[in-house]
């Protein structure tokens, strides 16, 4: 079945430019899927740190095993990423099949496995065969090229209908510090940290674990911000690696006044690809941005916001750009957090739709209506009780979403 | 828009014989259908004992509040049920339309108006006006009968595709005990105690708190073991009326015997519509029961089960009838319940799929493809560590519910 581009997809992509101390290129290994590229290999130069944060499935793929083991170490030589099957659930032979290729980009690259980062997405439960990327992965490093950032971001799609990139450069004392990422979605969208696969290279010297908090902090309001049908992934991958090529000192704590300044540059990139996974949605139409405030916490307010947006009622209502809040109502009051139905007050867009547990005085529903036309609609619930706020991103639930995971498998 | 009548509505319907000391009456008010009864009236006999369960929601509707407070009296003399419109979120004008409605019950019955029991389903947020009861329900209490059942199910539906009625006889020393019982679904299923309405009327003399007590047992494995879709309606309401008008004699305490016996039918009649309400789940093609068990706990188990059944890809590989079951170690493992990959074994009804954290070697893809082709589906996992054990009982997820729920309101 052909799957029709997004009507949220870019109208135009970045042009990411080369980053010193890494090299790439793609392939087609032929894992499931004919005519494309479905393998990466990215190659970092000797001094290369990493952090990364992964799924926290109790069921998470052999790759997140591996790159759970391999970050501790801090450094990284090379990255691996297939997609077309997420070599998931596959036991022993999962865990044979990630060594072997582990192995074979090691060699290929002149490195100790430890080095080497592995990431897989697709199908789960079908055994991956390593020995389909050995003579591939040999080619490949001998072909390593800076750009363009476009191969990677094709390379690992499955059901996306468009690449996603982004890109931030800071400056600092005058020299640009880069940062490049790529992501893929586009169902299994919940993220219980990271999301699906993401990976976000730097020349930015940079230690580990200062490079480990700031993505630890900054995937809360990215990443972590997300969900697209509440399901979350075994696979979920997000990596940062920084080269250290940029010519500037190194960043080796976090009181050193640059990391936020950094980290709000990368947390730039995390959003900006966050909120292009929403907008790939397996069937979206339309982008939700919901925001909560007035909750008795932060934390409840963020699961507020994802129980609507997470709500199928909520998501089909939007889909048939119907203001049916009282679906908002229903979604706040099944959360299982503090509220108190009198205090609610709600808006779509700017429009006061609920206030003080009923109807608006000021609803109008010929303007609603056409506020739900748009593709890029705000919901806003004021719980009344406190300061806590957060905001969740997804979209609608369509017609589009059903037909793709009717027959994934096949 | 038509809604088809569900693949999986009932052949025939149970013909539920009289209840003596509970008579009822159906209506037309025109609250939002046309050409269909929407209003049901029920009058209890002095004497009849009442119990009931409702929604958890933060956010219930008016008409749930009302029952909470008459509940603990423990005796009732009338319902009044309306389909069309929730009085859910509708303020302090919600509030009076529920005074004023039990007013004009009481009035047209004799009885006190904390004696009524009132339900609403329908649209959330829009204002009640109880003024169209007004004239109905006094002419609705010149024509009371027992019979048919089938007119209280009908009138009470609102997407559903056919009514629910189902039944059931004990002997206790020779005398029949009757129970009758009806429910509605069909969206925002996902009981946090009840599910939506359902009403269950009985002669058997039994105490309101003995009654009460049973009601809380059941409903753990019936209504509140099934979900649709995930969401949880602000208006849940399961009521239960013994009229004590069957010649035995009452039972005072959970210690009496029969009360046991009485629970198990007064199960059977709650299990039997709570099925019939995943059968008539919007959009739904297949019946689907989800099986749990070596959790470390019956919660633990129920919890996974719930993750399993409510996940939309789950739901949409089942609605596509392909054996996904890489998408069950996906719930497994978002249910956040202890879970060892590597001890998770998986069947699609007789037929073992994963076994020790991979695909089983047995796995036979065309018998299970041709499972996947049945209306009604069992999942059973076991998770490997405990005695846990539970079961949740779903439908799958189909166009049909993105077009009834993108118009619901329109």
């Amino acid at each position: 079945m052909a799957i029709p581009v997004s009507p949220l997809a870019p109208t135009t992509y970045p042009d990411l430019p080369p980053i010193a101390g890494v090299r790439f290129a793609t392939a087609e290994a032929g894992i499931k899927y004919k005519n494309r590229t479905d393998v990466l290999l990215m190659a970092f130069d000797p001094g290369t740190t990493a952090a990364g944060v992964v799924t926290r499935s109790l069921c998470s793929s052999a790759a997140v095993d591996w790159c759970k083991a391999n970050l501790p170490g801090g450094t990284a030589r090379g990255l691996v990423v297939n997609s077309g099957n997420a070599n998931a659930f596959t036991g022993a032979k999962g865990r044979d099949s990630v060594a072997l290729t582990a192995d074979y980009a090691a060699k290929a690259l002149g490195c100790a496995p430890g080095e080497i980062f592995l990431a897989s997405t697709g199908v789960i439960g079908e055994p991956l065969d390593a020995g389909k990327f050995a003579g591939v992965l040999d080619t490949m490093a001998t072909r390593l090229g800076d750009s363009p950032w476009m191969d990677p971001a094709r390379a690992i799609m499955t059901t996306d209908t468009f690449p996603k990139l982004a890109g931030a450069i800071c400056d600092f004392d005058g020299v640009e510090v880069k940062i490049n990422g790529i992501a893929k979605g586009s169902g299994m969208i919940a993220p219980d940290m990271a999301t699906m696969l993401s990976f976000v290279v730097t020349d930015m010297p940079i230690a580990a674990p200062v490079l480990q908090a700031l993505l630890n902090q900054h995937v809360r309001t990215s990443f972590n911000a997300i969900t697209v049908d509440s399901d979350t992934s075994t696979s979920d991958t997000l990596l940062v690696f920084a080269t250290g090529k940029a010519g500037v000192e190194p960043i080796e704590s976090l009181d050193d006044p640059r990391a936020a300044i950094f980290g709000e540059a990368l947390r730039d990139v995390l959003f900006d690809l966050a909120i292009q996974v929403v907008r790939d949605g397996e069937g979206a139409t339309k982008q939700v941005s919901v925001h909560v405030e007035g909750a008795t916490s932060d934390a409840s307010a963020f699961r507020i916001a994802k129980a609507i947006a997470d709500s199928p009622l909520v998501k089909t209502a939007i889909a048939g750009e119907d203001a049916n809040w009282g679906r908002v109502v229903m979604a706040v009051g099944k959360a299982g957090e503090p509220a108190d139905r009198d205090k609610l007050s709600i808006r779509f867009g700017d429009l006061l739709v609920a206030q003080a547990g009923e109807r608006a005085a000021v609803y109008d529903e010929a303007a609603t209506s056409a506020y739900m036309k748009g593709q890029e609609l705000e919901v806003s619930v004021d719980i009344g009780l406190g300061t806590g706020r957060a905001t969740v991103y997804t979209c609608d639930l369509t017609h589009g979403y059903i037909d793709i995971n009717g027959s994934y498998r096949s």
